[in-house]
């Protein structure tokens, strides 16, 4: 597996690619790679020639008061779980190969970004936007795999493509959890002993919610209220958000009714997890 | 030549031409095509085995007081120029082909924009970022071809190509003048005759600024108060801005040297005229 820091390296291996008419699939993400990452290289890997992961920590979809200094990383570690999943080439540029000096283009997607993480972290999905349409130019992919537990994040970026015409197919992989229901994340390891304990009454109380709607439930205020009891009642927890939104335009839903996406942020300690549940009705 | 209106259709003959490795020379236009035009893709079919021409009057690069309902429209006469200028495509899609329901996406640049006729006009350079991005989609050129009497919006999408990483040159090309010096533009129909003869007084201006600068003078306020006192003199002239900028930057410049920009924006009736020069000191 080649591990490429440069553009000018990559555009290489890109071009060879397209010569020899192989089909790339692409995984972007920010490195310390969990089995959540590991399921979109391996799905990457089935469905296409040549498959590159890029690592790198963003900087634009970070606040300024926001984790990116501590964010954590291991390169070493994640280019053997990357080899081992089935990438052929890891992207893994300096923050001054993204954003040069002088840098001053941005993209940004309207209404779908209001609300839900992009309501608590303003900028945020304009720095994803950004740098997602930089690594398709670069890595020129047929297909690029995005994982469910970003749920506005792959619809953001399905939005994106379709408007700005990218010849890329999205593909939404989905979620990863722990054996007790935890959805994977990088910033799990921030977590304590307890906060990890009580940090299960997201996916609990996700699952709960799809049960109370499967069983016929359709009072959106009691729904949502269960998933902040069963919350709230975890001393650690402090709730970001929870909402219930219309799946392809994320817009708050008064009934419960079509493909309705349940999706949570709360806070740890320093530490913020989502997590979301999508139930058809 | 052909005549596509529609995504679908472009995007099989784009394809096609990738498929022989044929090298697409790219001219965006708003139509209404002039000499200025019909240089551009002079020079495109010269360097490109293919070379397409999109006639598209773009909404999102008008603002709500602007001339877009009024902007001139002749795609008849548009298509026989440009194929005799040496064009093998014309793309011609409606608005609801480039804007469809729920468009939500838009890429600005920043900095660049802020100033000129970014100034005067905001959302322009957003809309035209957004509209060239997507064209760069879809025709997927070697080379895009833009005229130099939009100075600000040729360095504006050269800076947008390299931040985002478009492997895309871009070609900025010498202002194409009428034989009194007047430069062409679309918009030169509206100008009634006095209008028309008094407009002469934007590139002359600019020509004895140049002249000014050669001779040794290097008070910009000296050289810019020449300029602004020979268009005021005109009685139907309205100046919206006279600016020295940095040619990279488009930074005011606070000295006359390094490579200048002089650009002026000028208003005859409800038309509004721009022209430039660039000086090298």
């Amino acid at each position: 597996m080649k591990v490429v820091k440069t553009i000018e390296e990559l555009k290489k291996h890109i071009r060879d690619c397209k010569k020899t008419r192989k089909e790339i699939g692409f995984v972007p993400t920010m490195g310390y790679l969990h089995e959540g990452h590991l399921s979109l290289i391996k799905y990457a890997a089935s469905e296409n020639d040549f498959v590159v992961v890029s690592i790198f920590v963003n900087p634009t979809q970070f606040g300024p008061k926001e984790d990116y200094a501590e964010y954590p990383r291991d390169l070493e570690r994640d280019i053997s779980l990357a080899e081992k999943a089935g990438a052929h080439m890891i992207f893994a540029p300096a923050t001054s190969e993204m954003y040069p000096k002088g840098y001053a283009t941005f993209v940004e997607v309207e209404r779908l970004t209001e609300n839900l993480c992009g309501g608590s972290r303003p900028g945020f999905f304009r720095g994803i936007a950004t740098v997602v349409t930089k690594l398709f130019h670069l890595v020129e992919p047929n297909r690029a795999y995005f994982g469910q537990k970003d749920a506005q994040q792959a619809i953001v970026i399905q939005r994106m493509v379709r408007d700005l015409n990218m010849n890329i197919e999205i593909c939404a992989c989905p979620i990863i959890r722990e054996s007790d229901g935890l959805a994977m994340s990088s910033r799990n390891v921030y977590l304590s002993s307890e906060e990890r304990h009580q940090a299960l009454s997201l996916s609990q109380s996700l699952f709960c919610a799809k049960e109370l709607i499967l069983n016929g439930e359709r009072d959106k205020q009691i729904i949502l209220s269960d998933i902040h009891q069963k919350i709230a009642s975890q001393p650690l927890a402090e709730i970001d958000y929870i909402e219930m939104v219309d799946s392809e335009n994320l817009k708050e839903v008064e009934q419960v009714c079509g493909r309705i996406l349940i999706a949570l942020a709360v806070w740890f300690g320093k530490t913020r997890l989502i997590d979301n549940i999508f139930v058809e009705v």
